[in-house]
C-alpha cells in the first residue's frame, strides 16, 4: 500500500479537485449557522437550481448510498418493490442497505451495460394488486450505468412515461451523471427533469469533489417531509457549508463537464490504444470513462502489482479500468506501456 | 441570514480548524485507494490506536448521529432496549434514527445535567426474561452531556460495572469527549477504555474537525463484522482519506486538547462574566463549552438579532450558548457587553 | 401447572365462548377461497359495518400487538412519532414491536389511570418543524385502559379535535372495547367513530374469542392499500372463515356485550366483596374487567398457590386481578374466601 | 362466490379436519394460563419432541410467512444474505416480508421445480468479506418446493454440507413438509435434523390444521433469546393452547401422514386421469400434492367458472391445481369430468 501507485481502480480513488478545496477553504471562516441554512449552502442551492429549475426541491448528502437509500426509503412504503439493473449499485453495491431502510424488494433484470427498458420492467406490473406480493413502485435506473453505458434521453423519456403510465416513479442513480451529460453533450436538466426523471441522486464525488451528494427532486410533492428522511437517514452534515462549497465549485461554472470531459476521453484515449495490444480486448462500448477489458490472466497478475484496478469477472479474466478529472495523457501512455509489458513478457 | 454573526448556537456553528483543513489539503496529492485502505487512513488509526491501545477497532464514520446508530444497531437485536438520559442526543435530536435503524425501544432517565447512575438503570432490569418486555441492552452515557456536565471515571466505572454484572454493554456517545477530557485534565483512554466502556462513538467534528467520527471498540468481539454495519449505515466515504486526515491533524499532537480548553475556557469566561448581571441566572454548573441561563425575555429577543443561538426552555426563558475552538475573549467580551444592553434597556 | 386453578391473571387465560367455538364448527365444510374472499368472511364483514357503518374498511387480524403495530406502521413514516399513555401495552407488553416495525418513537405519558389528555399530548408539538426531532403523528388511546379505566366519549371527542387541529391521526387500541362499551352502556360506534376516532384495533381474543382482532378504518382515505401491510405484517391469515366466525359469532347479537358485561360485573363483586377485608385496599377505580389491589405480601404468596394472578408492583404489594366472560360469582366467592384465608393466617 | 364449489386453488382452501377441530373443543374448558406457559401446549411440544429429539426448541406460531421470517431474522443480520429459489414462497409470496423484517438482501436462485444446488449458492460466496455486498448466511429451501418438487435426504444433506462449510445455516421451509416425508415415505426428523437442517419453519395449516406453525431449531445456540423475537414478530398467541391442541391432534398419531398421503394421492389420481385429455399437458413432475398443466385457454376459463384454482402463467396457459387431506376420488372424478367437458366443448 504505497502512495505511489496511479489508479485506475474507481474515479473515487482520484483527489479532490484543487479548485474544490479551494472553494471549501475559502468558506472557512468566521460561524455561521449549522444543518444547511448557511449562506453558502443557500448559494449552492441556488447554483443547482439555475441547472435543474427554480422550483426542484434539493437536499445536500454526504454518500452516494446515502442519497440512493434516502431517496428511495422517502418515496416508497416497505410493501413495495424497486426495479432496476442487476448491475445497479442499489443491487450490487450497497451492502444491502436499500433493502434494510426501506424495507421494499428489489427486482433486478439482467442487463449486459447496465440499461433496462420498458418491456423488461412489464413483467413485475403482474403483482399489482396481488396482496401476496410486494407492489411495484419505482424504476431506478443509473446514468451513466456501472458499466458505463448512457441512456439516450429518448430511452429515459420512455421509461418515465411507462413509469408514470403504471403509477410508478422514475429514479436516476447520478452518481456519474457529469460523465453521461459529456458524452450526450447534452444538459443536466434535458437528461432529468426534461426527460420525466422523478427524482435524483445527484452525485459530485465522482467528479472532483470530496464528499458531496445531493437528492433533487423535480416531482416536488414526493419532496414533502425529506428533511427528516434526510435527518434519520444520518446524512444530515452539521457543518454544511464544506459540502456546499464543494458542490458550487463544481457547478458555478464549467468545472464539473471540464471534469467529466477529462475523465471521459481518457477512458476513450486509453480503451483506443490498447485496442491493438494482442491478447487484450474491450468488452463495453465505451460512452464514459470505464473501460472493460479481457486480458491474459498472467498480465492482469503483472499489471496490478504496479497499478490499482478491479477484476471484474474472475472466470472471464476480465477487469474494469475507471478514469477520473486528474487522469492524464501521460498516465494513459505509461499505463498502456505497462499493459503492453505484462501481456508480451512471457 | 447573513455571514457577519458570531454564533454561540452551537460548536458546529464554527469553522475548521485551520491545521485541520491544510491536513486535508496535504493529502490531496495523487491517487489512492478508496474506503480507508490508503496509507494516511492506516496512520490515523495507528494514531488514535496509540491513544486507545494497540488492540482498539476503529471505524471512520460521517456524522455523530452516523456512528451513535451504526454503533448501536451492531451490538443489539431489534427486541433490545437501550437505556439513556432523556437529554441524550440519542433520544432527543436524532429524529428517531436509533429506533428506525435499531428496532429497538429507547428508556430514557430524566436527568437535569444529562447523567445517569445504577440505581436509575436498575428498575429497567426487571424486564429481563419477560418476552412481552423490550430486553434491556445497553446503557447509552454522553461525555460530556448535552447539558454541558462530565462524568467523574469513577462515575463511569460504576455504571460499566453495573452494566457487565447483568450483561448489558456500556457505550459512550462522546461527540464532545475532548471537552470533558479537558474538563477532567484526564486522558481520553482513561475515561473510556479504562473506566469500562465497551464501545465508544469518537468525535471530532465539533472539536474542530469539518465532518469526521469515529466507532471505537474497546470490546473487540463487539466489532465482528462491523466492516459491513459501516457501509450499510450509508456511512463508508469513498475519498477516506479526507476524514483521517482530520483525525490526525487534530490527534498526532495535542490540537484535539488545545481546542476543547479554549472552548471550555471560553465558556467559563463568559459565565463569570454574566454572573453579575442583573435578570441573568446560570441554570447548569459550567463544565464543558456550554452555559445555559436565564434571561428576561425582552432581552433574549433583543439579543438574538445580533447572535446566533438556542432558546433551550421558552416557557422558563432558558438559553443555551456553546463556545468552540474559535471563540475568543473578545468574541466573549463583545457578547457580555450585548446581553448588558439587551438586559439594560427598557 | 395444573388445569385447576382458576385464573384471575388475563382475561386471556378464558376458554373461548362456547358459542363462538360453535360457529367455527359451523364453518367447517367444504372447500372455501382463502385469506377472506370466502362467504363467511364478507358476512362477517357485513356484520361489523352494521356496527361501525357501511362505508368502513375493515381487516382482520390474528394478534392484538398485530393489529396495533399494522395499524401504526400504515399511517406513520419512520420519521414520526406516536404518543401514548405510560401504561398502553404498545409502549410496555409488544417488546418493543412498535419501534421495530414502524420505525417510530413512542413518547409516553406518565399517567395513573392509562388515561391521558389533550394538554398532556401538547408539549411534543414543540417538535413540529424541527428536522432533528421525530414529528409526532398519532395519539394513541386504550380503551378501556391497561389500569380498567374508561374514556367518556366527550374525553375522546377532546383527544381527536386536538389531533385533527395539529394534523395527527387518532388512533384507539380496543383491545377491552367490549367492556368499556357495556361500562359506559354506549354503543361501540359512538365511542370510536362518532367521537372522531381514526383507526381502531378492534378486539375480540379477550371478549371470548380465540384470536380474531380486526383493523377498523374509519379514515378510509388511511386505508388505501393496508391489505399489502397486513400480509407483510404477517398477519393474513390463509384459513380466513375462521377468524370470521369468531367475530361474527360475537357480533351478531349481543354475545359481546353480554360477555362483557358478565366480565365487568364480576370485577365489581370481586372489588365489592374484598373492601372491608383488613389489609387489602383497592388501588385503581373499578370501571371494567380490572381491580389493583395491596395486599400484605404473605397473603400474595399463599394465594398465588391457589390461584394464577400477576403482581403489578412488588414494591408495592400490588396486584392485578382480571376477571373474564367466563368468570362465575361462584368463582368470585370462592376467590374471596381464598383471599379472606390468605390475609388471615399468620 | 359461493360456498358450493370445490376448490382446487390450495391446500389451505380446506377445512379443518375434524379430529383437529375436535381436540380444540376438548381444549376449551376452564382458565389456563397464557402465552404458552400450559399443560396443553407442553403436551404439544412433547409430542413433537418425540419426532425431533427432546433437545431441540420448538416455538409455536401463527403464519407460514410469520414462522419464515421470524425464523430467518432471528439467525441474521440486516447486512447478511439469504440464498433461496425464485419460485420461493419467501421470495415471491410473502409481500417483501422477508426483507422488511430481516433487512437482509434475497439473492433468488432461477429453478423450475424450485429446487437448489449447492453449486448454484456457490458463486454468491464471492461477496464474503467485501463490505459493499451483502454477507450470504443462510441457504432456505423448501419442501415440498411451491412446485410440488422433493428434495432426497441426500440432497438435503448435501446442502447442509455446503452450508456449514461456508459458516452458512440451512433453513428448510417445511409449509407442505408432511407431503414431502408421505412421497419419500421416511420421518420428519431424517428429512431435517439427521439432514443437517438448522432451523425448520414446520407447517400444520396446509395439512389439517387450522392456523398452526412452528418454528424448530435443531441447531439449539440460534434459540437464544428467540421467545424475544416471537413476541416482537406479532406471532405469540396469547391463547395458546388452540394452537397446540393442532398440533396435538395431528402429531400424537398418525394423522399429519394420513392426511398428507391422502392429499399426494389425489394429486396422483389426478394427473392420472388427465394425462389422456387432448390438449393437456402435465408440467412438472407430481410428487406431492400440486399438479401443474398446460390448458387451451378457453377451457381454463370455463373450468374456472365450476372450480377455483389459480393460472400460474397466462402467457403459457398453465394452471395450477392443488388437492388437500379432504380431497376425495370423486371430487378428483368430477373434476377430470369437468376438465374433459371443457376441453371437449367448442
Amino acid at each position: 500500500m504505497t502512495k505511489a501507485l496511479k489508479s485506475f481502480a474507481s474515479d473515487n480513488n482520484a483527489p479532490v479537485h484543487k479548485a474544490v478545496l479551494g472553494a471549501m477553504m475559502e468558506v472557512n471562516q468566521g460561524d455561521v449557522i449549522g444543518y444547511g441554512d448557511d449562506v453558502y449552502s443557500l448559494e449552492a442551492e441556488q447554483t443547482l437550481k439555475e441547472l435543474f429549475g427554480k422550483d426542484v426541491k434539493i437536499y445536500f448528502m454526504l454518500t452516494g448510498t446515502g442519497a440512493n437509500v434516502a431517496a428511495l426509503s422517502h418515496i416508497t412504503r416497505p410493501y413495495h418493490a424497486i426495479v432496476c439493473s442487476d448491475k445497479a449499485h442499489l443491487e450490487k453495491d450497497e451492502c444491502g442497505a436499500p433493502e434494510k431502510h426501506t424495507g421494499c424488494k428489489l427486482h433486478h433484470i439482467a442487463s449486459d451495460d447496465g440499461k433496462i427498458y420498458p418491456d423488461q420492467v412489464a413483467p413485475y406490473l403482474k403483482s399489482v394488486g396481488f396482496p401476496h406480493h410486494a407492489q411495484p413502485k419505482v424504476i431506478s435506473i443509473t446514468q451513466a450505468t456501472e458499466m458505463g453505458a448512457v441512456y439516450q434521453p429518448e430511452e429515459i423519456k420512455a421509461l418515465a412515461h411507462f413509469a408514470h403510465e403504471h403509477d410508478l416513479y422514475l429514479h436516476m442513480d447520478g452518481a456519474r451523471i457529469a460523465n453521461a451529460a459529456a458524452c450526450l453533450d447534452t444538459s443536466l436538466v434535458e437528461m432529468t427533469r426534461f426527460s420525466g426523471v422523478d427524482i435524483l441522486s445527484f452525485g459530485a464525488t465522482k467528479n472532483g469533489a470530496m464528499a458531496a451528494e445531493a437528492v433533487v427532486f423535480f416531482n416536488r410533492e414526493l419532496a414533502r417531509d425529506f428533511e427528516y428522511t434526510r435527518k434519520q437517514s444520518m446524512q444530515l452534515m452539521s457543518k454544511m457549508r464544506y459540502v456546499s462549497a464543494q458542490f458550487q465549485a463544481l457547478h458555478s461554472g464549467n468545472l464539473w463537464l471540464e471534469n467529466a470531459r477529462q475523465a471521459n476521453a481518457m477512458a476513450k484515449l486509453l480503451a483506443d490504444r490498447v485496442s491493438d495490444i494482442p491478447g487484450v480486448r474491450i468488452t463495453q462500448k465505451v460512452a464514459t470513462n470505464a473501460v472493460f477489458a479481457i486480458l491474459p490472466p498472467t498480465a492482469i497478475e503483472k499489471l496490478q502489482r504496479r497499478y490499482f484496478f478491479y477484476i471484474w469477472d474472475a472466470a472471464k479474466h476480465e477487469v474494469r479500468w475507471m478514469t477520473a478529472f486528474n487522469t492524464t495523457e501521460q498516465d494513459i501512455e505509461q499505463f498502456v506501456s505497462a499493459i503492453r509489458d505484462a501481456v508480451d513478457s512471457p
